[in-house]
């Protein structure tokens, strides 16, 4: 029982010349001899296709074929895998994706939007022509956190999956956490250093961490990709406060993707998370990503490295496209489209954890222990309290209340998030209330 | 250019069963549904060997082929893929590996010993067969930093390649700070734990850890592996004086391995280290090992997890399996072994970083003026000094000066260790110490 080497050269066509793709083109020159050394043939980028042929990229595209249709590339005779870094989930890159499995050809892909919307479907198609389907870079950019799941973890039952997946949000809150800063202001800042888009809704409001958690459920857990099934949750309403108070308790605050597998099903959520100050995930600051995976041999395992930019978004394409050059053939999920499961969707109600409960009430008698009553109902426990109170002034009752509106915190032990919303919604009833409850996650190693 | 999926069954056969031995019998057991959908084949254990067949290891044998002789174990035909786990660089171990690759067989190894050894011999040999040497768990256990370093990072140069690789040592340094205690209570405490060794050399002085450097470093350079090569130096000089200072200077105390491309070759080490507190490898506490990966496409890459343990390693262990099943056919040390470098060794001399020096002089007037001048005469620029004085006594000097031993710490900017150690030659040689100074390299991110 031999194995016997992959001994043709792999001829690769880029389809999308953006930073990324430019990177791609460089590295497989770079590392030519050793590629070839770990491979046993040569890797050769022989197509490319992209918008504008006339661009500068600093890449030396001589004797490369130019199309202008990225399909026609997919397409191309002189192609055995199609690298697909135009983005998207539907569009240019999924003709291209559909019309390369279509002919036969491996795909390595970056494209976490069109892997979450029709990931099953372009598997069950890879799959049935025997080609790849490979996504390394489609989440946490560098770090190969597909590979470790799939093929590193082989032996696991993963019970819980969860990570810092968006290096914009991670910028933001890690700023405005060491500055004091609003979000806002932290926001401008990205946009100016171009880790932020002109329009970022779609990073800081969490769906781009949901696009990636989706991929990373359907591989720990062997379901079907089910990316409308995360609960999502941006970092938009965190305040500088909430980082402060956070900071004093023990915790800081991180944008977590979780997936988790309970008696229920798999929840999948994405929100601002509490995270322990003394845990691995909890030192990722500025636009570094990490990924910890808890299973039952290993225990707990953490992956942190580069979640975006050209050349770490591009080492994980080249790892990929060397996979295929080997001859890799694990499954494009871990398993046969066949037998993933069906999405086990768990209502966020149903989440049961621990919970940082931030109240803005008005500074007057009986209001905490009002707070408590309506959190005892529904029997959810208080772990600690901080109440601040504002200086005292002329206004200020004996006990030196002022009536004015003022933060209180709880952190209570787990709970669901059913009991502690209808705690929330009874207090707010009892008129407790100067302002809507802000509600974070506190997530525990 | 499609890829064939692997049919048949792969048999194993496991030689050894102890923890880690019964573990993967468990583990390809209870994982078989989701491996064989992972391979599109079954992997099932055929054969095994120990030295006691009646002892009750807690684990089914039942069907199995009993092999009171490992090395007839390895050469069986029922056998395809021999699972050694007998440890030990020669000897029986030896004897296995090279039975099962002379037959054809693939091996899987947790032995880092061996690999250390005759790593390159046994390459060649599996090379010239065709046949698998795999060893994720050889090297931070259930961290899949082998498969990382020669497959998620194949389109990287590797410039440095550092971490914890012994839970042990990490055990007694993580007690020592948190509770102040020696090197001797820690050691103690880790016997009874089982975490440490009857006879702990092998772990506390360095070896182990040199052993698994030397693997890392074949593969993340593309070098033969030279183990004699590396230098090292333990953790039981540490006193719980040190750990106070590298606490209050910012830092933690870690036993790092590090390979360091350098201009004049390649640095291989085992030593105390200064790590920055904010850093990953600073968060690691007790029995868990990290390994941090530089490398030019991805930047930074940190792995953290379990580094020992049944199932741990066993997880590792079951991971090669799975992809000797499917397949994998990467070279054993990521390039055929004709095309790994000869070893470049470089003297400890030649090191360049920072240091942390703890002097104990007397407490005499002009004695850091004299330490500082044998400093700067050897080009050594101090970041960083604090002395501690004795409480006054009836002894003292007008200045508060006992004349008794007391501490000097001088943390010094990028030197070469072969300034440092002429430096502190003359210090001595100038009758300023009371005892040996302690020397810790730091390492920066």
């Amino acid at each position: 029982m031999t194995h016997e080497p992959v001994k043709q050269t792999l001829r690769l066509g880029i389809a999308g010349l953006g930073t990324v793709g430019a990177s791609v083109v460089q590295m497989i020159a770079r590392r030519a001899d050793a590629l070839e050394a770990a491979i046993g043939a040569p890797i050769r980028v022989t197509a490319v296709s992209a918008r504008d042929r006339h661009r500068d990229r600093g890449v030396d595209l001589s004797g490369l074929t130019w199309f202008d249709d990225p399909v026609a590339l997919a397409t191309a005779s002189e192609v055995d895998c199609v690298v697909e870094l135009i983005g998207g989930a539907d569009g240019a890159a999924k003709a291209v994706v559909e019309a390369a499995i279509g002919t036969g050809k491996h795909v390595v892909t970056a494209n976490k939007a069109l892997l979450a919307r029709h990931g099953a479907a372009l598997a069950r198609a890879a799959e049935a022509r025997g080609v790849a389907l490979a996504y390394e870079a489609s989440v946490a950019g560098g770090i190969p956190v597909i590979k470790a799941l799939r093929e590193g973890l082989a032996g696991n039952a993963v019970s819980r999956v969860y990570g810092i997946l968006n290096g914009t949000c991670n910028y933001i809150l890690s700023r405005m956490e060491a500055e004091g800063l609003t979000f806002e202001a932290c926001l401008k800042d990205a946009q100016a250093l171009g880790y932020a888009e002109a329009d970022p809704t779609f990073d800081v409001e969490g769906f781009d961490t949901a696009h990636k958690l989706s991929i990373l459920t359907s591989l720990a857990f062997g379901v079907e990709i089910d990316a409308e099934g995360v609960s999502v949750e941006g970092i938009s309403a965190i305040q500088p406060l909430d980082l402060a108070m956070a900071d004093e308790l023990g915790y800081r605050i991180k944008l977590l993707g979780v997936a988790q597998l309970t008696e229920a099903g798999i929840e999948q959520r994405v929100h601002p998370t509490m995270v322990p100050k003394a845990s691995a995930i909890a030192q990722v600051m500025g636009v570094t990503n990490a990924v910890t995976i808890d299973a039952d041999a290993v225990g707990e395992l953490t992956l942190i490295g580069p979640g975006a930019g050209g050349n770490a978004t591009a080492s994980a394409v080249v790892a990929d496209i060397a996979d295929v050059a080997s001859g890799l053939n694990r499954p494009v999920f871990g398993r046969p489209v066949d037998r993933l499961s069906p999405p086990r969707r768990v209502e966020m109600q149903r989440h049961e954890g621990g919970y940082y409960v931030r109240l803005t009430v008005h500074d007057r008698r009986g209001v905490a222990a009002g707070v408590a009553t309506r959190m005892a109902e529904r029997e959810i426990s208080i772990e600690s309290i901080v109440q601040r109170r504002l200086e005292k002034d002329a206004s200020s009752d004996p006990h030196g209340r002022s009536g004015r509106p003022v933060p209180l915190v709880l952190i209570t032990y787990a709970a669901t998030e059913g009991n502690i919303r209808a705690a929330l919604d009874a207090i707010a009833a009892d008129g407790l209330l100067a302002e809507t409850p802000q509600l974070i996650r506190i997530e525990r190693e």
